[in-house]
C-alpha cells in the first residue's frame, strides 16, 4: 500500500496521457478532477494487484463518449459516484476498490477522484494497459469477465443500469444513451473479485504511468530529449518526428475519429484514430497498428497530444510501444485489432527498436 | 371484476386497434399474443378503477419503437415478463395489478398477455384513452407521476432500467436503447398507486374496446355502416369516406412517420402521421388534430387501419373522436398538441357532428 498525493497527480496525468495512446480523454481535466478530490478529501490509498483479497470487489468507473465533447462539456462532478451508487444497488454488493479501466488521460484520473471522494483505495492497474474506445475491449472480456451489469450516469442526473446478454451490447445500449444524453457519460462496470486481477488487469500501470511522467519532466529539466527518454523507458520504437500538417476529425456514432498526417524530415506518417490512434502508415506503408501503443508527445516538452487536442501545427514525436502480450493472441486481436476497427490490415508488430533519432 | 376470455380477445383487439388511431402496433399481433398466453394460462381478472385497493402497485407495460419494425421483427414473447421482473427487483416492490399504457392495437392486448402469464389482474381503463407515441404522453405525466424508473428489455435478452430526472429524459434514452437494439423494445414504466389511478387513466376502455368491436361486428351481420356503428357509439365525426391514393412512410428516430392522402368523391384528406394519426386536412384545411382520436378505418368491414399497414388502394372511412378533455387543458395540450410534434397549428376542436354519409 502506497498513498498518492497532490504532488503525484502532475506526472500520473502525464505518464497517463502517453500510455492512452491519444485516447481516455483529456489528462488535464482529470488532473483537476482529482487534485480538486484530495484537497477536498486527503490523499488516495493505491495497493497492488497482490494486495486484493480473493473477495473483494474492484469496480471500474470511466468517462464513456467523445473526448472532443467532454473538452467542452465538463462533468458537473457527481456522475461517477451516481454511476458507482447505481450499480452497487444494482448488484447488490458494495464496491471495496476502485480500478482504472484503462491507462488513458483523464480515464486514469476519474478512479483517483472518485477514491479521494469515497474513501475506497484503488488497485495499481487498469484493464487495457493502454486506452481502447469501447466498452468490451479489456482484458475481463478475453478472462469471460462481462461488462454486465454497467451502470451509466450523465451529467443531467440520469442514471441507468444495464444488463446484457453479451459486453458487445453493454456497449452498444451504453453508446446509444450517450449520444442521446450530449456525447459524454459516466460508468461503473466489469466488476471483478480479487481474484480475477491477475487476469482482468495489467498490474502497476498506474505507477508506471507515474514513472513515465517523472521521466519527461526529469528529462526536460535536464535538456534531454523527453520521447527518446519515454522510449528508452519503455521498450518503445521511434516511428516519426515531425510537424502536423493536416487533421481531419468528427464526432460520430458517439466517437472522435479521424486522421492526421505528420510531416518529417524524410518522410509523412498518417495517423488513424477513434479516440485512440489506432493505426499509422509511413509513406503508405503501415508501421503501427492496434493493440500496440500509438503515443504522440509533443517534440520539445514531451506532453502527450490527444486525437481530439492534436492541431495543425504541433511539433510532436510518435512513439510506438508493445503493447500487453494478450492482446495479440487471436482473441485478443479479434477484439481489438485493425479490422474489428474496419482497418484492411491484418496486425504488424512493431519494427525492431532503432536508435532514437535526434530530437526536432 | 369480470374474466376476459379467449372468445373476448376479438372484439377488444378490433375497438383497441380503432381507440388506437392508427398507432400502438398491429392490433392483430397483439390478438395472437394474448390468445396464445390465454390458452396457455387460462382467462384474464379485469377489475375496474374503482376496485383497486389504494396502495395497490399497478404496472403499465407497453411495446415501444417503430411498429413498422414489431410488424416484421415479432417478440420473442419473454420480453414483457423481463421488463416487469428489472422494474420489480430495481424498486423493491411486486406488481399487484398491471394495465395498458395505451388503448392501442397490440399495446391494448401485451398487458393482457402478461397477465394470463403472471395470474395479476388488469385493470380497465389506460393511461391515455388513445395510442400516443412517446413513453412520457401519459395522463401520469399532467398527475406527476413520472415514466421512471422505467424498464426496458429487448428481443435479445437484454435489460435496463433507468432513473431519470424527468419523463421526458426517460422517452429519449429508451428511445435511443430502442433503436440500438432493433427499434422495438417492451417498457414497464409510469408505475402508479391504486390512489392515483383516478387521475392517472382513463377507465373503462378495455370494456369500451371490446363494446366497440362487438359494434363492428354487429354492424357487418347486419350488412350496416360499420364506421357509422362506431360513430354513433363514441360521438365520432365523420371525416371522410374514400380510397387511398398516396402513402408516404418513414421509419426514423424510432417512430414510423409519414402522410397518406385519401381522396373521396369530394375532396381529399391528408392524414400526418407519427406512429398514431395526428392530422387531418380537408383540402387544406385542418378538420382534426392531435389530442383527438383520428381513426382510419376500412370502410367495408370496420377493420381499424395502422399507419404503418396502410396502403394504396384501401378503401377507408375517417372518423374524428373526441379525446379525454383532460388532454386539452393547456398542459395536457403542451404534451400531446400539434404543436409539441411540429405541425404549425393549434389545436382545433373537431367539427360538429353531422349527420353520416352513406358507406363507400
Amino acid at each position: 500500500m502506497r498513498e498518492i498525493d497532490l504532488a503525484d497527480i502532475d506526472d500520473i496525468a502525464r505518464g497517463a496521457g502517453i500510455l492512452g495512446t491519444g485516447g481516455g480523454g483529456d489528462p488535464y481535466l482529470g488532473k483537476l478532477l482529482a487534485e480538486a478530490a484530495i484537497t477536498r478529501h486527503g490523499p488516495i490509498a493505491v495497493v497492488t494487484v497482490d494486495e486484493v483479497a480473493p473477495d473483494a470487489v474492484v469496480v471500474p468507473v470511466a468517462m464513456l463518449g467523445a473526448p472532443t465533447v467532454t473538452q467542452e462539456k465538463l462533468p458537473n462532478g457527481t456522475e461517477t459516484l451516481a454511476a458507482l451508487r447505481a450499480l452497487e444497488e444494482a448488484s447488490g454488493t458494495a464496491a471495496t476498490h476502485l480500478v482504472p479501466i484503462e491507462i488513458g488521460g483523464m480515464n486514469s484520473l476519474i478512479p483517483l477522484a472518485l477514491a479521494a471522494e469515497t474513501g475506497l483505495p484503488v488497485v495499481d492497474g487498469d484493464a487495457m494497459g493502454r486506452a481502447f474506445p469501447e466498452a468490451q475491449m479489456v482484458l475481463p472480456t478475453l478472462a469471460g469477465v462481462p461488462t454486465s451489469p454497467m451502470a451509466v450516469a450523465d451529467d443531467k442526473g440520469n442514471t441507468m443500469v444495464l444488463r446484457t446478454v453479451s459486453s458487445l451490447w453493454a456497449e452498444r445500449i451504453a453508446r446509444a444513451a450517450c449520444v442521446a444524453t450530449g456525447c459524454s457519460v459516466y460508468t461503473a462496470d466489469t466488476v471483478m473479485t480479487g481474484a480475477q486481477l491477475s487476469d482482468g488487469l495489467v498490474a502497476g500501470t498506474i505507477t508506471l504511468a507515474q514513472r513515465l511522467g517523472s521521466t519527461v519532466r526529469g528529462a526536460r529539466a535536464a535538456h534531454a530529449d523527453p520521447a527518446a527518454a519515454v522510449a528508452a523507458a519503455v521498450e518503445g520504437v521511434h516511428l516519426a518526428t515531425g510537424k502536423v500538417v493536416d487533421v481531419h476529425r468528427a464526432t460520430t456514432g458517439g466517437f472522435a475519429r479521424g486522421t492526421a498526417t505528420i510531416a518529417g524530415p524524410d518522410a509523412q506518417l498518417r495517423l488513424s484514430f477513434q479516440n485512440e490512434y489506432l493505426l499509422a502508415a509511413r509513406d503508405d506503408e503501415i508501421v503501427a497498428t492496434t493493440p500496440d501503443l500509438i503515443c504522440v508527445l509533443e517534440t520539445d516538452t514531451g506532453e502527450p497530444i490527444t486525437t481530439e487536442s492534436m492541431r495543425y501545427g504541433n511539433r510532436v514525436t510518435v512513439l510506438g510501444i508493445p503493447c500487453d502480450p494478450r492482446w495479440t493472441t487471436p482473441a485478443g486481436l479479434a477484439l481489438v485489432g485493425p479490422r474489428y476497427f474496419g482497418y484492411d490490415t491484418d496486425y504488424r508488430p512493431l519494427p525492431p527498436r532503432p536508435a532514437p533519432e535526434p530530437g526536432s
